[in-house]
């Protein structure tokens, strides 16, 4: 994936990064179907096809436990983009500043959890949100080779991170209500073009919807043609004029003491 | 001020005003200079300048008791947008979803209040920020049509709403750590280009250093060349590649039951 050199230049550290989660033909449909009393087909799947590699997957609010991971998923978004020398979170800038809040108050993270079993119900669930869960059947066995390093045992039963999305409220003064502001959609390369990243993107906005919020805003580079395309089936257009304007580093430092 | 036609057709709402508060040539300094023992220019000119027009000038925070002066704001932005057929916002709807939490760890809004005599104390200050307080000096007075539309009693004194700030905490995963997005920054017209708008940026830089924050940040139109060159001046980059993506109206709301 090229990352141009005017992006180093300007200091972006914008990461998110769709880009390389690139539209899933199996999931091209939006908006999405409504609700309907038919058993989910890939819920049953892997009973009426069990030559097939089920992989039940959950979505779950991450929390402080799970900030090992969620570094580790930052820094491989970095060294994707070729950004990892911008990368300067650690664990522990993530614990002193993430969880501060209740969920979807402040900065949010869900999870993408991934097993070939069906994975355990939660020992504490959060009020605030109920996993969603998904199966999904495939032709081919997914192979992870960083799956110990991103496992998470419920009992016995070994349960892999995928990936993460990491979001926020803003605020539409001309709406006069919240939005969500997604700052970072991450799933690991093996499992990518699965529709896991369409899963965590529309978990952001069910929640939206179910709060009555406004909005789901995220960002995009103007090039990456298969991400746009992948988000307008999703329902979302792009704003050509638009422009970040970004005060940062020693410039934004300048204005400790200045008599504004 | 044009509004171009395939921004309405995107139903933009983003109201980020910085484009009406063209760049003020007595203020294109940047960074901004540092503390200084000396009395503030600004500050003294009062007295050395008795023929000149004092403004007297605090930002403070907002306060649920400002929602109809915040409501007319927007809606000033709206008209002067020519979008206010697209802004919904009502004193119910701002009232509802502002103030919930602590200023700067949600939606924060300042107000950039103006006087021709000193603005007295605030009776309850909040303890999270202290009033940022400046006096101007115009040659020529200015004439406020709606001076009693935005009008505040301290005692006996009034005092102006001149303009305001929205901003919120935003999230950078590669920083670990949080920012400040400025939603909008709105002056009103018989007070720009003197140096307000900048006040108030200004401010919300200087509140994102003091908290340690690592960045602030703001949209802009990319055909506003006068509002990016002020903004440059402030020490912003504007990041070319990077467009927004929205997800709104029937579309989001498509998700309610979505089988994520």
């Amino acid at each position: 994936m090229p990352t141009s050199h005017s992006l180093e230049n300007s200091q972006i550290f914008i990461s998110f990064t769709h880009k390389q989660a690139p539209p899933n033909p199996m999931a091209a449909a939006a908006p999405p179907p409504p609700p309907s009393a038919a058993p989910e087909p890939s819920m049953a799947a892997p009973e009426t096809t069990p030559i097939g590699h089920p992989v039940f997957t959950r979505i779950r609010l991450a929390t402080p436990s799970d900030v090992p991971f969620i570094h580790k998923l930052i820094h491989q978004m970095a060294v994707f983009e070729r950004l990892a020398h911008l990368c300067s979170a650690t664990e522990s800038s993530l614990s002193s500043n993430l969880f501060l809040s209740p969920p979807f108050h402040s900065f949010t993270i869900f999870l993408l959890e991934l097993s070939s079993s069906p994975i355990p119900p939660l020992l504490s669930p959060s009020p605030s949100f109920t996993p969603i869960e998904k199966t999904f059947n495939f032709d081919i066995p997914v192979n992870d080779p960083e799956k110990d390093a991103f496992s998470i045992y419920y009992g016995d039963q070994q349960v892999i991170i995928g990936g993460f999305v990491l979001f926020f409220p803003n605020y539409s003064t001309f709406l006069g209500k919240p939005g969500f502001y997604v700052e970072d959609l991450f799933v690991r390369e093996c499992y990518r073009r699965k529709g896991f990243g369409k899963m965590l993107l529309s978990a952001v906005a069910k929640q939206a919807v179910k709060m009555g919020y406004g909005r789901v805003e995220w960002v995009v580079l103007d090039w990456n043609v298969n991400a746009i395309t992948f988000y307008e089936q999703m329902g979302a257009k792009v704003l050509p004029e638009w422009r970040i304007c970004r005060l940062t580093g020693d410039a934004l430092q300048a204005y400790q003491n200045a008599n504004v």
